[in-house]
Formats: structure tokens, C-alpha cells, sequence
């Protein structure tokens, strides 16, 4: 059995709350948060609580708070040498107190409040400074049917990165292509079947050999007429750079 | 019972050659291309040709051939007034020659070679110059399961080109994913739950609402921190340029 005190009551908190609490061998001993607000309603199930002095012994502790927090956060807490690890994709290992043993939890998926989150999609991103640490952490993982990863901190960086690019960007594309459709009176909705299948197709063929359309043929044809459709000059500004970047992977770029 | 012949042999005609050919009220009569070596697997179930002379009589011609080629073939047809459509979202209906009867019949999807379709999730947009040719276009859509949309030129225009920024973009966004992983050692295989939960949040989220991260966020440590680990100079303009984005559209841009 392994025995986890949560700390921060956010996305990733009440997420990784509720997966500990279904798995068979972990204990979620109690749940912090700065306000007991947003936990007080799962009193029933967990000890929650707002005193960090009132914390108990437990074998891992998990900060899921705002990464501008975890050091304050981890500096304040009354203990040494126990097993404390962040979930952030951004933040180093060594922002956590050095007092304690230190470690990092990453789960590298999006969350949000109301969407439920089958862990078998959430790989963990595993980091520790002391090597003993680990294995308890991947068992933490495993337990809640997570795929996991050790990971150093320039790689987690990268992976953090990197999805900012295919979530936070992608995201915004999906944006530009409501904003265009619907200025020509065009539905959003019939773009979700393609949405879902891009992505899909990302699952087993690399995006390289994905690739198709305008930009990789270099049809200056349909470029030219996509351009004088954008009327925003931020969106023309995006389809440019990312044609010119699709023309560089695969070699069509002439020059413009 | 709707008759129809095929023209052309590439991704689009080969995955609606397979779909009529199952669907119960469809009979596929004769499937021409230019050339037979594509299509001659396929002489037991259905007439192949390669001589446009042996055209037979059918209810609907569907030129799915590359957009070049539409006109010419159109143009080559040896008969008037007969119902003739292609499946281009960048072309015009008007591009078809005029002698015919005029329509296009768009799936909105990204096919490929190997990969099964089911058409569910293909939404045929569909544009007839006359009325009347309008219901025996979406009957043949309905036949294979699909949604179907009534569209004229403009919205058609604006779709293809939405499908360049959800599809093509999007795929390069996770092709330079796959860059900055690969270069730091990372495995892009941990982003690919990521960038099917991001497709999937946008089938019943707005991106407007579904948007985080740190570019919506303004959180200028961390965009900071992205820019210093980008070495590829094009890379961290499409990072600052879709930070950018990002901010305009949430009210979040401070000026840079
Ligand atoms: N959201 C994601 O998709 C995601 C994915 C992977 C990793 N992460 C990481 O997981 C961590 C938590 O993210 P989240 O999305 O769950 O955050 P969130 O939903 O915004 O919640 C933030 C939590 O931090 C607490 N907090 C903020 N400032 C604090 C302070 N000064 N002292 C104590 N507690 C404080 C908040 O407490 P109150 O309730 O009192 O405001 C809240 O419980 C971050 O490190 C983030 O980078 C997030
Ligand atoms: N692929 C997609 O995801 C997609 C999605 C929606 C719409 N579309 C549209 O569907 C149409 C077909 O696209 P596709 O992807 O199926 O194309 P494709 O796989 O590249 O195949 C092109 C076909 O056109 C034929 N062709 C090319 N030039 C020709 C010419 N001068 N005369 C006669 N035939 C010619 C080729 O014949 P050979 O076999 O002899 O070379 C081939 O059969 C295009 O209008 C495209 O815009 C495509």
C-alpha cells in the first residue's frame, strides 16, 4: 500500500485525487489545500485540510498547486527527508526545498475540470535526485494505469514544450478555424470529423509522412486564393510561416 | 437506385469507390481512369475503363481526379447534360464545362492510401447549380452514412482553406513537436495521448473555451524560458507568433 497526502485542490489535484482513491493499493491519507473550499465537498471519502502542520506520515507527498507556488509551498512544509514531488512540466526538481527529498511527477496531458481523465492516457514523466526514489513513484503511477517515463529535467522541458505546440498552438488553429468559417456564414462543425482524424492519423504515422495539401505540393495556385481570403492580417501572418515551415521540412520551399 | 460512374483512381476515388460499392441503393456501373494499372485489381467487381468513349448512361459522374485535371476531363466528356461533379474544396462548380449539368460533392476529410474511412465521418459538402440535381447528390451521401451540408462556393472556399489550418498546420505543429523532442532525446510517442485529448476536447468544446497554457496565461517566465530552449530560428517564430495569436484572441496581449 502506498500512502499519498495531495496538496493544491486544482485540475490536477482533483484529478489525481480521484484516480488514487478508485486504485487498489494507494491511500490518499489527506487532501490540502489553502482553502478548504473546493475540497471541504469530499470530506467523506478523505481527511482534508488547510493546516500544514496537521500533516500526516505518508510515503509520497504531491504538489499539484500554480507552478509560481510549489517552492514557497515546499519550504513551508514542517518536516525533512520525506518524498515530495511536484507535477509541473515547466518547473526544475531543485524548486522544491532542498530539506526534503525531491522529485518530480509530470503528468503530461491536458486537463480540465469537468472532462473525467482515464489515466491510461496520461503518461507520467518520472524525475527523482536520489535513484531509490523512483521505483515508488512508478509504482504510484502504475497503479492508476498510467504509462511512465523517466525523464531528466532538459527533457521535460522539451516535452513541455513541445506541448505547448501540439496542444496550446493546435488549439488556437482549431480557433482560426472557427473565426473563419463562421465569418463566411460556413459551421465549425463539419471541420470536427478532420480535427479528430488529423490527430488519429498522428497515433501511427509520423507527422512527416502525414503531411498533404497546398503547402507540400507547393500549389501557389490555392496559396494565392487562400491569401486573399484571410482578410485578418495576423491569420495571413501564420498561414505564411507555417507554409514557408511545411515547404522547409519537405523540401518544397522556393523562396519568396 | 442510383447509378454512378468513378473518374480517377487516387485517394478519393478509391475510398468512395469502396463505400458506394457496399452501400445498398448504389450501383457503381463503369470506374475510369487515364491509366488502368490502379484500378485493374478491382475488374471483378466493378467495369474498369481507360477510354472515355465507352461511358455509359449513369445518374451521377464523379470527377475525382487532382484539381488540375477537372476541367479537362470535364471538358472531355462525350455527352450534355448529364449530372457531373467533382470533390474539390479549392475548385470551382463552374470549372466543370459548361455542356453539363454542374455539382460538387466535397468530403471535408483527409483521406489515405491505406488507412479505412468510415464514412460517418466524412461530411459531404454539397453544391448544385440547378435545385433539382441537389437531392440525388445527398441521397447518394446519405447511402454511405454521411452527414451532408448544403454549400455554396464561398463557404466551400473557406472550409478548404479552415482544413489547411486544422489539418495541414496543424500536422506541422506536431511535426516540430516531434523536432524538439527528438533533438533533447525525448520521446515524441509520450505527446501522442496529448494531441488525440486536445482533438477530442475540440468536439464538444469551443477553443475558445478549451485554450490554456502559458501564452493565454501571459506568463512571461515561461514563455521566456520556451524561446531560450528553441535553437531553430523559424521554430520560435511560429512560437511567438501564435503566442501572439493566442493573446489577441483571450485580451491577454500586453504589446511586445
Ligand atoms: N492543468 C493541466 O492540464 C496540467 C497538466 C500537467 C501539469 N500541470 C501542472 O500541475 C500543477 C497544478 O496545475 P492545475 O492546472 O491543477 O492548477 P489550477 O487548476 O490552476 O489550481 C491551482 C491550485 O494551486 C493552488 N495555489 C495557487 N497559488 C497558491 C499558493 N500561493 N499557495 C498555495 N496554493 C496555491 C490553488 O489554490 P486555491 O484553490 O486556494 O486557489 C489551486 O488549488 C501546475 O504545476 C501545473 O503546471 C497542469
Ligand atoms: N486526398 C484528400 O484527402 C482529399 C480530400 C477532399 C477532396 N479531395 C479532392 O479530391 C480530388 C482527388 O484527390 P486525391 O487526393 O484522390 O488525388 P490523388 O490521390 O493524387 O489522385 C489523383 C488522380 O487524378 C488522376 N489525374 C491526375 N491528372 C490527371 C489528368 N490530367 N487527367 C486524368 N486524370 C488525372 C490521377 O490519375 P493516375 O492514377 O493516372 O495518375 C489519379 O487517379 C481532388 O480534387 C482533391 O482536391 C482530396
Amino acid at each position: 500500500m502506498i500512502s499519498v497526502v495531495i496538496l493544491g485542490a486544482g485540475n490536477v489535484a482533483t484529478h489525481l485525487f480521484k484516480a488514487f482513491n478508485k486504485a487498489g493499493n494507494v491511500v490518499v491519507k489527506q487532501w490540502y489545500n489553502r482553502s478548504l473550499k473546493p475540497i471541504v465537498t469530499y470530506k467523506n471519502e478523505v481527511e482534508v485540510i488547510d493546516d500544514l502542520s496537521t500533516l500526516k506520515n505518508a510515503d509520497v507527498y504531491i504538489i499539484a498547486v500554480s507552478d509560481d507556488a510549489i517552492a514557497e509551498l515546499s519550504e513551508q512544509l514542517p518536516f525533512e527527508n520525506k518524498l515530495v514531488v511536484h507535477t509541473s512540466g515547466g518547473v526544475g526538481v531543485y524548486d522544491i526545498d532542498k530539506k526534503l527529498k525531491r522529485g518530480v511527477f509530470y503528468p503530461l496531458q491536458t486537463f480540465s475540470k469537468d472532462a473525467e481523465m482515464d489515466f491510461k492516457n496520461v503518461p507520467i514523466c518520472i524525475e527523482t535526485i536520489d535513484k531509490k526514489d523512483y521505483h515508488i513513484l512508478k509504482a504510484l503511477a502504475i497503479s492508476i494505469g498510467s504509462p511512465t517515463k523517466k525523464v531528466n529535467s532538459d527533457q521535460r522541458s522539451v516535452l513541455h514544450l513541445a506541448a505547448v505546440f501540439v496542444n496550446n498552438f493546435t488549439n488556437q488553429l482549431y480557433r482560426i478555424g472557427h473565426e473563419i468559417t463562421e465569418s463566411e456564414g460556413a459551421e465549425f462543425d463539419l471541420l470536427k470529423p478532420l480535427i479528430f482524424e488529423t490527430a488519429k492519423k498522428a497515433q501511427y504515422i509520423s507527422p512527416y509522412m502525414a503531411q498533404t495539401g497546398p503547402a507540400k505540393r507547393n500549389d501557389k495556385k490555392t496559396i494565392k486564393k487562400h491569401l486573399k481570403i484571410l482578410k485578418n492580417e495576423q491569420h495571413k501572418a501564420i498561414y505564411k510561416l507555417l507554409t514557408k515551415s511545411i515547404q522547409f521540412t519537405h523540401g518544397t520551399f522556393k523562396g519568396q
